[in-house]
This record gives structure tokens, C-alpha cells and sequence, in this order.
């Protein structure tokens, strides 16, 4: 195996394959980065065993600046190998392996002879078999992920709260997280052609990694389904997931139909305020803020308290306020978190009662996206 | 006490006195942020024993906004009080002690209440008689700093060693720190009109924080020294720290008058190198790189090496190679911390044996600027 590169084109590459590779894998070679060098390409591969990327390097493309005068391949210690690459003196860097699985990389008057492992002994990637494919906007995911991935469980307690629940049916595409407090709930429409019928639940870790290399340069994703993977396809690059095995919990009917008490915010002017309450919660041992509204004079304040440091109340600037009045209290962090993913729109927030969740939805688009809080009882 | 002020203003002088306020000292009150409010000023006051910073908010200047309505003092919880000031939602705030030491911040329709601690219980600053004082360029202060901070010792077996020694006699200041592995020594002359003699050790975490205060505003550093105390004045700020106690090891003999082997190098293309090599020796037990030096072939090279991962040889590219060949071994984190004290200039290495201490200096100016670093024996 012989090869000369351009580094920063190898890099690129490198770093997109080092997201899947881990150094606390229990399983050794996995903490390698592969090369499969062939006559015209490199394929780099890393994974941690849930989550597989692999990508291509094309000789093709000539700010690649690849020549290959030996294919082979090996696993270099990825980490490691990755610091080598990045900090070598010249533009460009030749890969050789020189005896068994030593491996010279060299670069100007810099020579670094590292040992390298079998890349027969790497585990082999997941096969799909079939040839059904989803094809989204890279922009339209990557929200639809940042939106629900907030609400995903941190336990491990119900692994399948971990994920996302994606439901997809025709053009139509449904995607769920909760952990059981709050619930985050995306639907989007698929582009027309789009006819497959699937239900999957995606780990959020991976959807995490996925939604960073959603880039501009790739502006169409494209996914893959079989029985136990998923595979999203990002131009050169294949991101393989494990799925989560179970049954999603029911949570059509989490979601509360009627609203008693309905209030509308500038999103970013009540995070602002949710924040500065929060301030004071986190000092306290229950992390919890209370809304006070009274519907007549469309007064609603909002207070937080700590018996040790002190508190705050604040009169928030409603843009609507309608219904009964009501009294609730809740985790300042799940607030803050849900109106975030609104980013710069107007909100409609629906109570029914100081013990019921309640939700927030944009004002403008209130079927499609919509953020549920479970209240914390006080009393 | 009652005043109001505008908040960016006020901000500015929090930050500066903060970086003195640790959460982790041992005597409570010293987590608060002192405020004497009078009538024409606001001093804030933060110290953790070790450093105090004293900075005053003026009324006289119009970008302050300020307007005291009622003098007074009161020390807050610094940490948290910054918390809040920093997000309050408009341009100016309020803060007035309204029963006991329970302070209200309002701003805007946010209002924090929060429970201060009595002003009076605050330990008083040092005072320092005399009137005698340095006068010196803030830009060549941070220099001497950053050049010789790096080498003092972080173990407080030896605590003195954990200072930078000042010696300064007339318009001569000397500056000194060692950890015993390595040496940092900066002259530089003062402007003329110093005429004082003195000794002191001063921290160097001490002189860390300083320079991170000496900004473009400060163009000039006053300092006064006492007993056991330093002053450092940056125009409205007072920088307080203690000085170490104890006589300082006498470095003027650890610096070789001679040398057999001279090499000149760029510094940052050296230090390239050096962190190239140093990628092999972090992953090896004893952490040293060698130099192999043949002077009638101008012949250098820096190898690294650790057992498990492989090894890295390079050829480098000097200026000049002069006197007896060598092979040489050390920490090459000792070298990445004197190569980056030089910035983009040219440097002469001198070396006398294996085993004796080799030294770093400006090629365009020897005198004044040293850096020392002792071998490692690997044979």
C-alpha cells in the first residue's frame, strides 16, 4: 500500500469518518481508522459499533491530489494518526506500508513510522438489502432533528426513550422524542415520490452526529432503512446507525386537545425571562419557576425563588392573553429548551391545568411542530 | 443605598474585579463583591486574600450613567450578582438595599431580591506607605510576563519557586523564574526617572492575572512595593497581590558563559518541529526527544520515539550549525514553552555537554532575554 495526498483534502475527509470513532470502545480496533486504498479511491472508515461512517476519497477529483502506486489497506490508530496528519510540515504526504503493518507517513523532512493493525480483522459494515430509499432536504432534517433530539432521554432506564420515533408513511414523516417530562413532536412533508411505509426509532446520539455533518455542501440526504439500521447517504459519505429495538410508547394521546388558559409570546422575549427566573431556581433544590396569570387585566408574572440567595419576579409582555386564570409552576430548563427550538417566531402557549402538560406551538404553523411540558406540583 | 447605572459600564468593572473573587476561598465573605456606593462613585472591591482588585465606577463620566441617590455599602454574591447583572433586560438597572443587607436589582419589569452580607465585615485592603514608585509601558510589562511566567514551578514543595523573581536597581529590572528544570530570565530597562531598589518574589498566578488586565485602555502600570505587598495601578484599577516570603536561589551561575555547539534556528519552524516529534514522546513513558547534531555535514536531526505507537525521525532546516557534534535528549514541552516565548524571530541554541543546561536566545539580541532548559539523562 502506497499512496500521496493532499492533506487538506485528507483531512476533510478524516475528520468527517473520525465522528463515529470512539477511544472508549471496548473493542480495540475500532479505536483504528481504516483505509481500503485502491487503484482510483480511498475508502476511510471509523465506527464505534452503533454509529458507521464511511466515506471516499476519489482520485478523480483533482484537489484531491491522490496517486495511488500500491493499493492495500490497514487500521491506523485514529486518533493518534489523525494529530500526524494534521500537524505534517508540506501540503501534501505519501502513506506507505513498509513491513508488516508499520506504516511510514512522510511528509517534507518529516518521517513518522507508526504501527498500524490487520484491516481484515475490522468488523464489516451492515448490509441493506433492498432498494426503497427516502430522500429529504439536508436543511429540512437537520431541523426536524435539532427540534425533537432536545426531548430524547438521557437514562438508560427505558433505552427507548433514547431515540427518536420516526413515522413515516408516504410523503408524510412524523418524528417523536420524549423522555417522559416533555414531549417534542416534528411532522414534515416528504418530497412527492417518496411512498414507503416505515417505523423505526433512531438513537438521538447518532441523529446528533448526523444533523453535524449536514452540511452545505451536501444538500440532499437520503435514507435507508432495513430491519435493525438505517443508513443516511450525504454525497460520498454513508452514516450507519443501529436502531433501537421495541415498541415506541403511544404518544398521540399525550397530547392535550383542548386548552383552558391561552397565552402568545415573542419567543426569544420569554426565553429571556425564563432564563433570568432560572437564575434563581438553580439555587434552589426544587429547579422550578411559577407562571401567575390573571386572564382580566392579562397580567402574567413569572417568579422564581431560593430560600438561601434570594428571588425574582418579572411582568411578562404577553401578546395575547385569554381564558381563566391559572397558577403553574415548571422546570425553567425544559422551557428554555423548547423555546429555542422555535428560534426568532411568536408562540402560542395552551394550559389546561396547573397539573396538565401544557404546550407550545408557533403561532403561525400550529398543526406541525408543537413542544409539551409536564408542570411540577408545588402544593 | 440606592443608585442607578448604566449596565454595560458597570459590567466592565465587574469582570475586572471579579478575576480577583474565587468561589473556592475559605473565608465566606471573600465570595461577595464588595460595593462602597458614594456620592460621586461606586468602588467595587473582589479579593481571595492572595490578589485584591479595587476599581472605581466614576459619576463624572457620562458613559457610566450613573446617579447615586442615597450612599452605602454592602458586599453581594459575586458569582450570582454577575449572573443577574448580565442578563437584565434593559440598558440601565437600579440596586438599592431595601431591609437589613436584602438587596433589589431591578431593570426594566425584572426584579431581583437577594440577601447581601454587612460591608463592614470585609477585610480592609493592604495599605502601603511610602510614595516610591515604578513607572512602566504596560506592553513591555505583559512581555516580561509572558516570557518568564512560563517557567515557574506549579508544585508548592518549593514554594518560592512559584513566583518570578524582580530584581530592579535604578533603571535596570530584572526578571527571573525558575521551576528548577528550566529558566525564564527578561531584562529591560525603565524609563528614565526610576532611581528605587528592590527584591521581591511576586506569584505568578499573581502576574497572570495582571496582564490579563493590561489592555490597550492601560497604556501605563504603576507599581509600588511594600513590605509583603505589591500594588500594581492600571488607571481607575488597583491590582493588589501578596509577595512570596523567603530568599530567592541565586540563577545568576546556572547560565552557561560558554557553549561548544551552536545552531541557529527560525523559532516557529523549529517549534513546528518539536511539536511534531513531541506527538511520539507524549505517548511514551519518559517524554523526551533527541537531537542529533553532526556539524560537518550540517546535519540535525530530532527524533522521537515511544515503544507501543512507532517513532518519528526529521531533518531540520537550521541557519547556522556551529562547534562539536552532539546528541542531546529533553522535554520537548520545555522547548514548545521557550520557542513560543520568542514569537516569530530567529534564535540561537548554545549547548556545552549531554548533560549540562543549553540555552534559547534572540540571535538579534543575546543579552537580554534567556531561556535555559536542563537535559535529560537517557543513558
Amino acid at each position: 500500500m502506497k499512496f500521496t495526498v493532499k492533506r487538506a483534502a485528507f483531512i476533510k475527509k478524516l475528520n468527517d469518518v473520525q465522528r463515529a470513532i470512539s477511544s472508549k470502545t471496548t473493542i480495540p480496533i475500532l479505536t483504528g481508522l481504516k483505509l481500503d486504498v485502491e487503484s482510483d479511491q480511498i475508502i476511510l472508515t471509523g465506527s464505534d459499533a452503533d454509529i458507521s461512517i464511511e466515506t471516499v476519497l476519489d482520485a478523480k477529483n483533482e484537489d484531491n491530489g491522490l496517486s495511488v502506486s500500491d493499493p492495500g489497506k490497514i487500521v491506523l490508530p485514529a486518533h493518534f494518526f489523525s494529530d500526524i496528519v494534521k500537524r505534517l510540515p508540506e501540503d501534501t504526504m505519501t502513506i506507505e506500508i513498509t513491513e508488516g503493518f508499520q506504516t511510514e507517513i512522510t511528509s517534507g523532512a518529516a518521517a513518522f513510522t507508526i504501527n498500524g493493525l490487520d484491516a481484515n480483522n475490522y468488523p464489516h459494515l451492515p448490509e441493506l438489502d433492498g432498494n426503497d430509499q427516502i430522500q429529504l432536504s439536508g436543511n429540512v432534517f437537520k431541523q426536524l432533528i435539532s427540534q425533537t433530539v432536545l426531548a430524547v432521554s438521557t437514562q438508560e432506564s427505558r433505552p427507548i426513550l433514547t431515540g427518536v420515533h420516526f413515522s413515516i408513511d408516504g410523503d408524510q414523516f412524523l418524528a417523536v422524542a420524549t423522555d417522559s417530562h416533555r414531549l417534542s413532536q416534528r411532522k414534515i412533508k416528504l418530497p412527492a415520490g417518496n411512498t414507503g411505509k416505515y417505523d423505526v426509532i433512531i438513537p438521538g446520539k447518532s441523529l446528533v452526529e448526523l444533523s453535524r455533518m449536514i452540511g452545505e455542501e451536501n444538500p440532499d440526504v437520503i435514507m435507508r432503512i432495513s430491519e435493525n439500521q438505517v443508513l443516511f447517504t450525504l454525497g460520498d459519505t454513508a452514516f450507519y446507525s443501529r436502531l433501537l429495538e421495541g415498541n415506541y410508547p403511544d404518544t398521540s394521546r399525550l397530547i392535550p386537545k383542548e386548552a383552558t388558559t391561552t397565552l402568545e409570546f415573542n419567543a426569544p422575549a420569554l426565553l429571556a425571562a425564563i432564563e433570568r427566573a432560572s437564575l434563581l431556581s438553580h439555587e434552589s433544590r426544587n429547579n422550578v419557576v411559577k407562571l401567575a396569570i390573571t386572564t382580566a387585566d392579562s397580567q402574567i408574572v413569572i417568579s422564581g425563588n431560593s430560600p438561601d440567595v434570594g428571588n425574582v419576579e418579572e411582568q411578562l409582555d404577553a401578546k395575547a392573553v385569554e381564558g381563566e386564570d391559572l397558577e403553574i409552576s415548571f422546570n425553567p430548563d425544559y422551557m428554555k429548551d423548547a423555546l429555542r427550538s422555535f428560534g426568532q417566531t411568536e408562540i402560542r402557549v395552551s394550559f389546561t391545568s396547573a397539573l396538565r402538560p401544557f404546550t407550545l406551538v408557533p403561532t403561525e404553523d400550529q398543526e406541525n411542530f408543537i413542544q409539551l411540558i409536564t408542570p411540577v406540583r408545588t402544593f
